[in-house]
């Protein structure tokens, strides 16, 4: 008896050999083990006709992405680009080489820059992704992304996203779900590049933003962004932004911080078959390993709260085979 | 020579008899004229290989809703949810005896209650659709949608959709569009019925909104609704929406008002083939007939630069040979 969920697990793959089949295929990243299994067993159970049986238009699944589908250390990813904007900018702005935070940042003096925590980040953002209209930014965030290199790695940024989640998107799609970036970085930093790099179309991405208005100049529509925040879709923010953008509750979430929980609790709280993930950051070696103290990604409340409720999470060390695309 | 617009639509019937007789049957309720025609057109532009091909993603269109998918007079339709709202809620609300514009609504004086304008309707609107959370909300207002009737037809409101339209969206589809509503209405009073009505699934529904709240209620996530304007998506309004929901520009957009001025525009504007289209309420006897005076739906501006511009005008008597799905 006290095998019941592996033997329910094996009946199920051995009586839908197609579907079980495929699906051990789809995620060979991920190291046969009850993360992986807790994965394929949901899916199974949501796509099988019978009492959880989840209708395709209702198959809502939704990412974090910082830490989730790509890495954030040693810093979130884009404050590199928000370090590089200022240095670009700067000739432009003769008063920052006085001025806090700024003069840090263009004396290379990162710590310091972001000593005055949130605030002094949202200052840069402010600074340097507003001012422009949506087309100029599109393409300013276009040029850097295939250029930058992370500074640890050497790798483009959009290489440093996790294989195992690239499989596990793209085996969720394959079976009806429709799948959603929702992260508290910024939602026009991430659309330029999310449908290339995850197959995600820009009106499947939910984050931070400005506002922007729309003006004619010499006749000619344009929506220029301004220094001004719109909505910050971090915590208690990700089920507001998931209601405001997809207004349905998602049946698979997946995380990696404490800002991802009220996701997770949001998805966990509604009716029929729920899947909620964590993953935790346990390979120095191939990544970085960092939970309950870590000032990026900290992830604390979070995993008392899943192992509380039964959440899986991943171990990255044991659970993949692979972390990134470029290794091997 | 003059004659060369006719013929190039009929040549691409000729040359293309699966697509072009698809297209004839899918409109059935449009009749054969200039209207029809550029729909036609357009769709087979960007749908066949070659120079003006756009992507299946890229195939973004976006809709207007009153007055261009249902109807709109002798009062928008969430006008007549508000009133009954503020009747079944007066109870609770024993101040509204004497206070406007709640009084006049109770008095049964619809046009005392309107006096106020746009300020006296956004007032009635936060009393009536904040203080519950958005699954109570989701309630009210599918049970209001499935019984309330329309006080000159006696139909309920869904049924007060045009036929012509369904047929639209359904062709668009069909080739391969993503079909969106883009609406001052409140994003929250079209989201419980639009995918059955209109196929369009929630988060393909953009509006007008109020600010949520989440809470946790004796440990249940819920997202309570606040007495706040979010978002108006109108006029300069519906660009901005499009932009922070889809983060793509659409190819084609419909609408009937000068409320929708700005998403033609914004539309236009883009590089490629694109396809605006106004319709004209032009029915007295069918439907309503009105433009550059009414208050409700006003068509002035939008009418001059669709002219200027040569977007398609629906002239809704000559174009449509039926208007509602109970004609006959």
């Amino acid at each position: 008896m006290r095998r019941a969920p592996l033997l329910t697990f094996a009946a199920l793959v051995a009586v839908a050999p197609a579907s079980g089949a495929r699906a051990a295929d789809a995620l060979p990243s991920w190291n046969d083990g009850p993360a992986k299994r807790s994965i394929v067993c949901f899916v199974k159970r949501v796509t099988t006709p019978g009492k959880e049986f989840v209708p395709e238009p209702e198959r809502i699944a939704t990412f974090d992405n910082d830490g989730c589908l790509w890495a954030e250390q040693p810093m979130y990813f884009q404050a590199f680009f928000i370090f590089d904007r200022i240095k670009t900018l700067a000739p432009q702005h003769p008063e920052w080489k006085d001025k806090e935070p700024f003069a840090s940042v263009l004396k290379g003096d990162v710590k310091s820059a972001l000593a005055g925590g949130e605030h002094a980040l949202i200052e840069m953002a402010m600074a340097t992704h507003a001012g422009v209209t949506t087309e100029e930014f599109d393409k300013v965030v276009t040029d850097w992304i295939t250029t930058a290199k992370h500074p640890k790695t050497g790798r483009l940024y959009t290489e440093m996203v996790y294989q195992p989640m690239l499989e596990l998107l793209a085996y969720l799609r394959a079976n009806g779900f429709k799948t959603f970036i929702v992260s508290g970085g910024g939602i026009e930093f991430m659309r330029p590049w999310a449908e290339r790099v995850y197959g995600i179309p820009p009106e499947q991405v939910i984050g931070s933003s400005i506002k922007t208005r729309f003006e004619l100049r010499d006749g000619k529509p344009v929506l220029v962004r301004l220094p001004e925040i719109n909505f910050i879709d971090d915590k208690a923010g990700k089920p507001v932004g998931i209601q405001m953008h997809i207004g349905r509750r998602p049946i698979a979430a997946f995380g990696n911080s404490d800002g991802d929980l009220q996701m997770l609790q949001w998805t966990a709280a509604g009716p029929g078959a729920r899947f909620c993930l964590y993953i935790h950051h346990t390979d120095a070696g191939r990544e970085w390993a960092y939970d309950r103290q870590s000032p990026i990604g900290r992830l604390d409340k979070g995993l008392e709260e899943a192992q509380a409720r039964g959440w899986t999470v991943v171990d990255m060390r044991e659970d993949w085979n692979r972390v990134f695309p470029f290794e091997k």
